[in-house]
């Protein structure tokens, strides 16, 4: 039970996140999502608070969830798009989110292809005592908040949906399979899934899970929680032993580059060793659920048949999770100034 | 006179559509165009609701005339963009659509290149219930429903501006001269304009008029009408005899990729044998009327001194009918959920 | 005191604009500023009418700004976008106007790489007495009005927070320093600076303001005011007799493209010679302010500890002045429909 306290500007990483954050959030997107099953979808949270995304990597999906959340919090949007834009004119990362700053923003959702930008804005958005909160939609391959939290609310809610909360994952099995070394989805879902005590465990080929993978996770969490409460991080090199009694098998994502960087062989031959089909699921729960954060390659990281299988896969409730889950953060911080 | 019945959820093309559907449009169109004349220009009737404008194939125009309309119905909307988006990351457009559904979008506008793609959007979201409207917004040189739509509004509105209806098309000849065989819009216009009693003449060089194009239209109408009440279908290769006493000449926009196909020698000699002056215009009922579905090349389908005449043209005309037409299709649509 | 009335339809340049025409301006921008500070900031003053953003030329910054003023006022919003528009398919300028027109816009912002394409706009809107209103947002080097009122609010109001008017400028000392040959911003400030009572300095080097540049601005002015109230404009081909005892320094953005047309040798040695830097500001008034249009390349056109020293630099302000100032050129232009 979460004491609905919530004292944070930023989101940024979840490295230093507590069981009381996700709980806080958990439970705001719960009433967020009750809001949006209404025939009145809006509320007048934000109304006059100006949200402006910031996306230096172009993104569809991930804008257009956190841009239907904004307007259901009836904020005011303004989108900064990277093409054309003055940082071709040599102005800095900085002076753009000042000149947006300068303008009224209050919130910023920034995505940019570069670990720490999020931060360093954050930092200086700070030192200037701006007031204005800094939401992180991805930066380089460090962290993707809004997408394991919203991970975190779906795998909750498919559990329990009227009352989706952290101490549901105490000893549940969730697997990560694939590119684990490039992803900032599989780095902030290890942070969030291991703080609420579910056991993870990452497969992929070895030039895709270094052994020396774990060492960024083996200090003790900044949260100063004791370890017996977490879960455990697990590493495998192969399929079948990791999806042992799974409870969630989510796939990420592979990008077509790392063929190209002689990572991986082939898809074909990715598909063989750690693809995820109906046969090979046979091994984990009979309740078992597959993810996967999207845009999915049908055929390489879980076949078509799976993809479409309501009863198995969870994708298409973790885009919808993600626009009460997005409202929920910008909610929380908008409500810091 | 039509019973105000509606009972599509899609509008993909105008093969099946009958003199109800036709005459329920234009009453609906007529009520919110006249919203339009007033101060507030705004109605609350899809609010909360969420209309995506899926371009697969860019658009300014027709996406801004449809963002207008649902902005009007105090809609919620969101833009898909296919540049940059997950479609190069090797997403099926299906996932797109279903990611966009699974956000909240009830209602999609989508425009692709290719014909069929919204019938195919349409019946996944038919086959998973899904609930949601598809409107076909041109697809490839399938159909291109709202603009006949829109074009019919304007013609019936130009010969009764306070009741337009189909009755009005009785016995009226309307004469659609250019590139027939790649225009999406023609044949949209012939469903509807023959359908509604018009005689339809079509016009234009053999290599973009071949003799077989009636068969496609040569079957008895789907929707199962007596031919009789039905306006017929005329071919010509010659512009002089398919003007004589026409009612409505409507120019289609000529693309430049026909010269480099051999389809055209020249836009020169195009405009000398195609072109529509103020001289070859003599020809028709004095009250003729000239259309355009924009863009147009000036001094190419038609003179600038026509496309200027206000007493001649209608081309504004079409682009205003164009926002209260495509209010009454999503407002049609979105009550069908 | 201005007289409150206000009687232009467009804003193109401010070539005839009179010190009522300021005043009016400040003082509306005032009243948007307390707007802009309360809880709400939206007023109903634009509800229902749509201003349509034509943006030939690509913007990011002026875009957000007009785009969250009319947010603002409440008016729906139509983005024109250059890329992939029916310009690339031949259509004419002013027939995508009239197309924007026949959808129902009120007002546009039009912003051109060519001089006079605004103008051509408000002359055939007007010639079609359609009662749109035309507000440059920047016109290849003829003009950039918007700039320069939010440059006039920005100065006033620092120099009274609470009054900001033009009685305020009588005698005061603008040096504008840089690019100004190819520069809008340069051009209208001179308008506006001059006629409200400020002495404003050029400096540059030679390429980048010839001689023969002060004959543009040598006739009496259009107003017919007289010469004695207002400002003086002088030339300089130095910094440092141009820095004394100045009241605001407006440093101009320097574009890479100048390099290699050989205006000027190089970035490092333009700010060597004109660059501003904390030294060369103590030859100014005590109380002196620099000013910067954005986007600034830091290093070239002033060193980067005066751009972030909040004591010194109204850059941040400029931004902020921009949405108020626009609210009120939007505002009072809508009016007169």
């Amino acid at each position: 039970m979460a004491d609905n306290t919530w004292s944070r500007r930023h989101i940024i990483s979840l490295e230093d996140f507590t069981t009381n954050d996700y709980q806080t959030i958990l439970q705001t997107a719960t009433s967020f999502r009750e809001v949006l099953s209404r025939r009145t979808k809006k509320v007048p949270a934000l109304q006059g608070q100006v949200i402006t995304n910031l996306f230096f990597e172009p993104s569809t999906r991930t804008r257009s969830s956190f841009e239907l959340a904004a307007k259901r919090l009836s904020a005011d949007i303004l989108n900064f798009s990277p093409s054309n834009s003055s940082l071709k004119k040599g102005e800095t990362i900085l002076d753009t989110a000042k000149t947006y700053l300068a303008m009224g923003t209050n919130l910023m959702v920034i995505r940019h292809q570069q670990a720490g930008v999020p931060t360093i804005i954050a930092q200086e958005m700070d030192r200037i005592n701006s007031g204005v909160g800094i939401l992180n939609a991805g930066d380089g391959q460090h962290a993707h908040p809004s997408q394991a939290l919203l991970d975190l609310f779906t795998i909750c809610s498919s559990l329990d949906k009227t009352n989706p909360n952290i101490s549901l994952l105490k000893g549940k099995k969730v697997v990560i399979v694939g590119d684990i070394l490039h992803s900032r989805v599989a780095r902030s879902n290890i942070w969030s899934l291991t703080t609420c005590g579910a056991d993870v465990h990452l497969v992929a080929p070895p030039t895709l899970l270094p052994k020396h993978f774990l060492e960024a996770f083996s200090q003790p969490p900044k949260t100063g929680k004791t370890d017996e409460s977490m879960g455990n991080l697990y590493l495998h090199w192969q399929l079948a032993p990791a999806l042992e009694n799974a409870d969630f098998v989510m796939a990420l994502r592979l990008q077509h580059e790392r063929m190209s960087e002689h990572l991986l062989p082939s898809l074909r031959e990715y598909h063989q060793q750690f693809g995820i089909t109906r046969e090979r699921l046979n091994a984990c729960k009979p309740t078992v659920k597959i993810m996967h954060p999207g845009p999915t390659n049908r055929g390489v990281e879980l076949t078509s048949d799976l993809m479409d299988d309501p009863h198995l896969s969870l994708v298409p409730m973790q885009v919808t999770s993600g626009v009460a889950t997005r409202m929920a953060l910008l909610y929380l911080i908008g409500g810091m100034q």
